[in-house]
């Protein structure tokens, strides 16, 4: 293995927040937004794409704020290929001290299809659109959406186009997840070869999973010469996701002696990071999910352990450490004090303000009355649902009381404070979470239609915390609630009403589907 | 795309109750691993390694009985390097019309050193072993354990001594999931091309995920002359799992332009074997798992749709219809009658004995009066619970009622019949599900370790079934429960009296520890 001091750098550009952000049901708030910026940006993560910023008002001010909250990393906004998107993208980007604007358009024959341009029209709009973005900013990307079903002439066209109007970074992406890693590589070898003026820029790659081949075609691209790697946490996003970040990092890592790059990524904020984007994104890990799994560090009780224990390196090529995975449960008891338990917590890669510290250390002392141990995943839930649960409480749960199994309807009874005002009501469902949740439309009754319902029991035991995601969709206005309890139903009522909480506020912001991204876009 | 049947055959050998079987907390009843082996000759899969005889009296059973049934797949049991494992396997796979001894050995530095083996030492064990398998059966896989952390020249070495032995096929698994693309075809095409005697054998790939790249190292293996994969369903396995069969099957039907090879496998199964193995194994699949994830083939609703519209190819390279997911919702209402509903559960890929049907319909009744739309899923759901409740039932829940909430203690008040006799009892918890099961572990007292409590909602809405899965750990037995209900409650007390149900009858059945699989033994 060589000095990875001088080996060459891939840039790690993260788009959770914004492909990633687009899977069907991952819409996250404006404060999760901001928070995992902070976390990437702590992680070393070099771009950040934080949003699309003429897509909505949201979208607008959360790149805006993200922008001037960065440390370290660039933060880019995407923009079609057109002056209105990418003044708006500026105008959100501006505001940080290494800004990149990032606009695209579809080079594809089906892509060109649809704006009805034929392929002259579509490199003058190439040029023009670059050149404007250009203008405004000195770190410019273009991306030929759907690269990788572009005719290889054309491709080389447009790609020297965009060189010549100033582009600083060329991302070529695999949109539709079809492409193979020795494809990926020649496709790559070929831009480098043929294009004029390509050794002045860096070459991205963006791939999605949908046949299962995102990150080995990440890597084959960088070992053909690209030198950014786009991703996302968990490999969030749209249909199969995109390459997962934690696949590529740990690959580019462990495989260092024949894939010899370096990325700034600190790979033990991995698991943090992973599990917060379990949680606001509502969209769980598979146990046996490479890297960030429940299992991708466990073997089976028994059958392994003779070769684990004689060396530890005949069956595991990486440390759970490195991952940022202590695996040990939590020391702390009812008799630990504030200091142990934000030790704990910055371990775990929570940092929480002095406020947000006390109200999780009650609830702490709360659950170590309860439970006979606290483990590290119960505290995560813990503080995910302080996190969450930050939203203004038009609506309030007071009392919750059900009455349910084998017999009968399931009945609810429940106090719900509505703008300060207690409201008693009692209810029967299909169900004791159907009851509870009819008690609550009762009361204050909406148009809400439930599109996610998911129930994740956090650690080992029936006392164990279950975090609840609901997901409203109420015209096309689409949000997120979640609640930690050691009761299932009270987590689900919880996260019900912190859902219909975020409604109205949003509702109180933009006009019925303002704020859906219904421009004619897809991502890359 | 040239004539598909005149392509080379890659053959599909599945390893998911073998390897995938392995997983921590992923055991299979009996029953379950005919069912699974029985969708998996269904579907078109060559080779099926049901399990590891020597392990245990179960794993014995359930091999044997597997290649009784099988009607077209080849039954293989796998075995390490000596006769005694080699002769159990055999006696368990001889059944079998088409039967296949696999047989194996460490050959990397790090496993040759666990049991004392120099190079010679090994090679001479090898030609033993390899010829003894050879002389009960004239189908013998053998594989060298880690062989891509193997010396090359030792590996050509032991390969062409299995050859020489009666090796049909030479099975080369990166047991550690450590290789790249590049690498894992090298390795593939060097053993082609220096081993006399390897034009006479077929070589498989066998690969892990723990980096992400199983399936383009499938791939890469093929591409290089490898013309058997092994994989599991979901990529379902220890630690980050192996291959996932549906990646590597579907990037093998997508990319047939560049990858002109042809497979046995009836696409249209897919998601009906996906939803199977996740619900006996506890595994559930992620949101965006390429192919058989729910989001796999979503699109965001407003984003995608103008491209969409258009032209479904713009961004879909595979029809949701070719992995068999019809995505619409049931049309039987509760007057359907029992021909419409058996019609829709083939559809589904369910087919069901005349009284199973029977059970299924009145339960589909019941739900038809309760819930105003009927989803596939709710009916997978159910008839899932009929499947996996076929275990002697010593315990049954009679009646139960819980009152939960937010204030003072959880309760819940149980009739529950030991072996005829029914017990009534009361008890409070931390949290209703706690209560319920501590009701039962007072009327029939018990050391089993809750190991995982799992609640997934299958379908949209607060009226939903929820399936429940329960694992407990008894002297080193592992067994699974599950159900499903409208009340999450009443689906977690059944899984937990069904895992219960379960593990009373393998006390019955071995001593303490003797079915687990303790062999110094870790597979591929």
């Amino acid at each position: 293995m060589t000095d990875s001091k001088t080996q060459p750098r891939v840039l790690i550009f993260d788009t959770t927040l914004r492909d990633g952000e687009q899977s069907p049901g991952a819409t996250m708030t404006h404060e999760e937004k901001l928070e995992i910026a902070g976390l990437l940006d702590e992680m070393g993560v070099d771009i950040i794409e934080a949003g699309f910023p003429i897509a909505s008002e949201g979208d607008f001010t959360a790149v805006s704020e993200i922008a001037k909250r960065a440390k370290n990393s660039t933060i880019c906004g995407l923009a079609r290929a057109n002056p209105k998107d990418i003044d708006r993208c500026w105008e959100a980007v501006r505001h940080a001290k290494s800004p990149r604007i990032h606009t695209f358009i579809g080079t594809s024959p089906l892509h060109r299809a649809i704006p009805n341009l034929d392929m002259d029209q579509m490199a003058e709009r190439i040029h023009d659109t670059v050149t404007h973005a250009r203008n405004l900013c000195d770190n410019v990307q273009w991306s030929p959406m759907d690269a990788t079903r572009t005719e290889h002439d054309y491709l080389c066209r447009v790609v020297e186009i965009a060189i010549k109007a100033g582009a600083t970074t060329i991302n070529i992406p695999d949109t539709v997840g079809y492409t193979a890693p020795r494809e990926s590589a020649d496709l790559i070898r070929m831009l480098l070869e043929r294009v004029p003026g390509a050794d002045q820029v860096i070459f991205a790659t963006h791939c999605h999973n949908d046949l299962g081949m995102a990150t080995a075609n990440s890597l084959a691209a960088v070992e053909a010469g690209a030198r950014q790697i786009e991703c996302t946490i968990n490999g969030l996003g749209e249909r199969a996701g995109n390459t997962a970040l934690e696949e590529v990092v740990m690959a580019l890592r462990v495989r260092n002696d024949i894939m010899p790059y370096q990325t700034g990524i600190d790979t033990t904020k991995i698991m943090g990071l992973s599990r917060r984007v379990a949680t606001v994104s509502g969209f769980a890990v598979q146990f046996n999910k490479a890297i960030v799994g429940k299992n991708a560090f466990a073997h089976e009780s028994g059958i392994h352990q003779d070769g684990m224990l004689k060396n530890r390196e005949t069956f595991e090529v990486m440390r759970p450490e490195d991952v940022g995975l202590s695996g040990t449960s939590l020391p702390l008891g009812k008799h630990s004090g504030r200091a142990a338990l934000r030790a704990k917590l910055k371990d775990l890669g929570v940092d929480l303000a002095d406020n947000q510290l006390n109200d999780v250390f009650v609830r702490f002392k709360a659950l170590a009355d309860r439970k006979k141990e606290v483990y590290d995943d119960d505290l995560i839930a813990l503080v995910s649902d302080e996190q969450t649960n930050d939203a203004y409480e038009f609506l309030q749960l007071k009392k919750l009381r059900v009455v349910c199994g084998t017999d009968g309807p399931q009945e609810a009874e429940m106090v719900l404070t509505v703008d300060g005002v207690d409201h008693k009501i009692d209810a029967t469902g299909d169900g004791p979470v159907d009851a509870a949740f009819m008690c609550v439309k009762m009361i204050y009754p909406h148009k809400a239609r439930l599109q996610l319902y998911q129930v994740n029991a956090v650690t080992e035991g029936t006392d164990a915390q279950a975090t609840v995601s609901v997901r409203l969709e109420e015209d096309g206005r689409i949000v997120t609630g979640s609640s930690a309890d050691t009761d299932t139903i009270v987590a689900s009522t919880r996260a019900y009403i912190n859902a219909l909480n975020r409604l109205i506020i949003r509702r109180q912001k933009t006009a019925p589907g303002e704020d859906v991204k219904t421009v004619s876009y897809h991502g890359e």
